[in-house]
């Protein structure tokens, strides 16, 4: 979770800043708008633990954003050159660009927990493909099924996630447009429509049809993207919930957590910690769907309101697959105990060919 | 706004659930499980109109949900054949199946609408592609943009929404699982993987690698498919309610609506009930994106809860658009007045050529 | 259900708006300010089931309310008296009055039915003081507590609930304000300033301080006492649902529900409706909550976007409160089971003492 | 806003963590239970500033929550008197003590800026009760109010959200009823049920009636608290940024924000801020509400799922009242404007007299 902590934290969204602002100045210097050596002195100067993030907070209350204090920190410690950067950018050029890049870069290490997660529940799906216990519905014991079955439905899911996410991921835009998204302020319309892609480039990031101040598709596909996964694991994490209950019994946690009071306790923490994000992620991404709605070239709360939803919700998502990884690397299923419960009469039916059928999937 | 209740209504849904009963019948019938004569009875008095919907809600209460007393007069009205109708299935398949059907019926209409939106935008800003007005930030206008560059942005989201709905109604898949998702009353295994395949294609749905019954993908891409059109949809309003403001008047609804006290009055109705559903849509997502971590074969709530959130959804972007395309088509925009309210010096910088650029997206 | 349906259905509504018609003509006429015929008149036509219920919804989608379209048939169905209703009133008088008045009889029931909850729980927890079961915590059998505790922990909620709900019960507000909430038409100011507690004794609500047409606490605390509600009955749910699995098998419900499929099934299906309610209404309180930050003195949307949810978030808890009734009164407790499945050591500590002072709270 | 990150940031849990359990400590040796040297001990050690927090934040990861490597180091740091520290208690009541007194001390500060808000907005009321300014239904112009009126509504919300904010933070409880609730670790059983209300009295919390594990109501209640009041302040700023607009211009923020990149712009960023909140809260509360619906004695989930939402609502809602009381204190208002603005007939009806009643209620 620390690194998930770390990769959507103050201290990596100040850093993205400087990201920006460093990029913009060498796509100003490229495009003849800015001497080399500004693009060069910014970017030296551009690193976060120079800067007072505490003061900067601070001082981000007056203005409403972070990017002027920053600005004028950034100007005054690239000396003389100072006068050339954040030219022709608005504060939300920086600061979506810099949310852009820090859910792609969460968003990298996301995946491949993800795939992780993916590969150890097609070992799950396939050694168990034959293995009965109990399908329940509505709590009821109702016929039996397969675990491999259940394996390969939260593998299934588990792929679903990875797809969404890495469409969206590869999707993330930068954002060029100044103050109104008109490019008003780069010199003649050719370089103006030319400096937002090679800003893009620079930053590793997609170049966007359109400056997307008030175009918020970025933002509520990466909602729509994490509310997903989180869901998607979490389905795990209740199947792992019921079925290790202690009068069930027919998985544990490889590494159960302990008790402040009861050292006998063998709780699944991970499944736990997996249920309480998929509880918290679809709200937040309903505030940022609702964002969407933003009046204006810049709306008036709106945009504000998704700063720190977004950046939970990559926080809770991250730390779900990370979760994830250790639940289904650790996770050891009790086939005996299966049997054992199982107090329904049939057959699990067609479950084992609908295993092989989704393991084909990849 | 009729058609929309009326396609995602009681009686819809009433109809939809037929028509499952009716096609899985003749899936039967065709796999050699059930006389011909069976799936033509079942699917000759699978109407609607013909049952007591009062009495079949009434009588849901008691198992939880509607699909078993429908399948009671079903078989009621069949006669002799009624039983071979509901074989292998649970109240699940149908219902869900059901629930897939209204969103494809109730998104053909939407996909229809917001294409109206996007060709009433497209003349707009191309009409208006040099027309300059204020870019507004933070209530407080800043610099010149043009009426051509918002109107493109606005088209730019309804393509956004418009290929996200598009994509989604094309997966929606048939549900087909059985009592547990393991199709263990429909014979032998290669009958079995083959029945969800023939129950999809007889109702134009699609073909699931698995039962969905606890994989709940499809709810979920609708809620993120939804959510996105109904904020896309309130971009567009957000502006028209701003633009239309009586101190500023530089756009205004072409049939405004009236008031009960005040005749002088013309109100932007078109853009408050898009507004409207734009603050709803999101949070009804959030329930249905709150479903996918749904625990065993069929959970006990997780299920119940998406289907009033999921036609609420549908109807409400159904209304938007049908609001939209009329808002649009009606438009009213005032140049002159947008030149007069302009208080900014400068250019709309590159907005022209961003006009230009954002066209060529279809 | 269905009492709470049609207490919140369409029809419901109509009359409430019917009634505040009616009401409010009679206050006119007390202040002089109609002949008192025209109070009389109005009152003997204002029947629901005479008006065309379609096509005022219809008519309504015009102006954005279904006011507009009923004062026209209302006013035509009075005849030659039709000229002083409506007087002084603005739309949302009505709609927002007729709201009050839906919510006051919904809750009438519903507080009914949460005390006989009440009951039943009080008797369960003084049968059951000392009946040793397995506390859970983390899904993991813990130490010993007793059936007593947990069910004087589900009245201690119910209790709660119904104080919160009976609260804003007795505070709901009739709305009379006129087109700007500044009793404009109601002659001098005397007479307007004594017009809305008149109104509102008229239809036994309470007398608001002003106008609340933007001042949304009535619904922002119905909103809370709706999800806090919900809540208490889902807490009852949520232990049911996990005591009545086939392996825990320590409650069961006393009607449980069948399978269309498997007729062996015996399922909580009173607690899986309350938990899906309880999944639902918070987010629909977050909508009404999100209306309270409306602008100007009618807001173009936020408004728009409470009816809806206030009156599914009042029939999710009604019907959740009537499936609550019946889950207690049937509730089965299987005490043999609850000690056999018992495998922690230990005592039930200070458990029955807390019953007892639980029991004294009323 | 740094006030309010620091009395509900990390540091600020922790030490309140540490206060619980020097309390605990020192309940246990007022009830005989633990020598009064060991609670001097615990207590003396037991300040955050001694404490490693990313490695207690790391740890906590095992099992889940903080408590558990916090009680290690606390008790490594009491040397020998270690072994007296969290007896009898469980890790939840640690944490939701220390979530309480975070509140309780959040609120204290959010109180006194509400009652700040509540003076300014009585003197706003009083000076502008005849002052004339259009009253604006759906956008447009409607009829004439007075600014008082608006203040004075403005001033209704504040004091609601007061008196709501109050009733709960009075009402907040401490925790304490051991790994179930039953008090089993704290001897016979007249002093297990008299050491939560001492426990109670040592932190200035209120005692419980019962353990309140898996009753939420403490935090439901705050849910709907901070809900209210972040939704009281968004509509005095909702109507400030229509007020502000560059075209109507009918107030401003005393002290408006800069631009990065338009020296001349002044925006209401105060205003921006409350209505960002606004947004926000809401769907944090709609997560805190669903967590009443918690299974067992401890749920693995929903009750993690609280800590976050609890602590950003509360964030959220001291930044908001903050930002208010600066907003109102300087808020300019222009009654030429709103004069020469006012384009509709008709007079302010019983505005002024409305006024006057609104500010008899204290």
């Amino acid at each position: 979770m620390r690194g998930a902590i770390e990769a959507t934290g103050d201290m990596a969204l100040l850093q993205a800043m400087l990201d920006a602002e460093a990029a913009l100045t060498r796509v100003r210097a490229a495009l003849g708008l800015a001497p080399e050596e500004a693009a060069e002195a910014v970017a030296a100067v551009a690193r976060a633990d120079a800067f007072d993030l505490p003061g900067i907070a601070e001082r981000a209350r007056a203005g409403g954003n972070p990017v002027i204090p920053l600005v004028e920190d950034l100007r005054a410690a690239a000396g003389p050159h100072g006068d050339h950067m954040h030219k022709g950018a608005t504060s939300q050029d920086i600061l979506d660009t810099a949310l852009m890049l820090i859910a792609h870069r969460a968003l990298g290490a996301v995946l491949d927990d993800v795939e992780r997660v993916v590969a150890g529940l097609t070992t799950l799906a396939a050694a168990h493909r034959d293995t009965p216990m109990a399908a329940r519905t509505l709590t009821q014991q109702a016929v039996p099924t397969t675990f491999g079955l259940k394996a390969a439905g939260w593998r299934a899911l588990a792929i679903d996630a990875r797809d969404r996410l890495s469409a969206v991921r590869h999707a993330l835009p930068a954002q060029l447009g100044g103050p109104a998204g008109t490019l008003e302020r780069f010199g003649d319309r050719d370089i103006a429509s030319a400096a937002p892609a090679r800003f893009a480039a620079e930053l590793g990031l997609v170049a966007p049809p359109l400056p997307w101040h008030v175009l918020r598709a970025p933002v509520a596909d990466l909602a729509g993207a994490l509310a997903f996964a989180s869901g998607a694991l979490g389905k795990l994490a209740a199947d792992v919930l019921v079925l290790s209950r202690t009068e069930i019994g027919e998985v544990s946690e490889g590494v159960g957590g302990g008790s402040s009071s009861m050292p006998h306790k063998h709780n699944p923490v991970r499944a736990t910690m997996i249920a309480a994000a998929a509880r918290q992620v679809p709200a937040l991404s309903a505030v940022l769907y609702a964002s969407l709605a933003a009046e204006d070239e810049r709306p008036p709360g709106a945009w504000h309101a998704e700063w720190q939803p977004l950046r939970e919700a990559l926080r809770l998502v991250a730390g779900a697959a990370r979760d994830a990884t250790e639940l289904v690397a650790g996770l050891r299923v009790h086939p005996a105990r299966m049997r054992a419960n199982l107090a329904v009469a049939g057959t699990p039916g067609a479950a084992a060919v609908l295993v092989d059928r989704a393991l084909e999937e990849k």
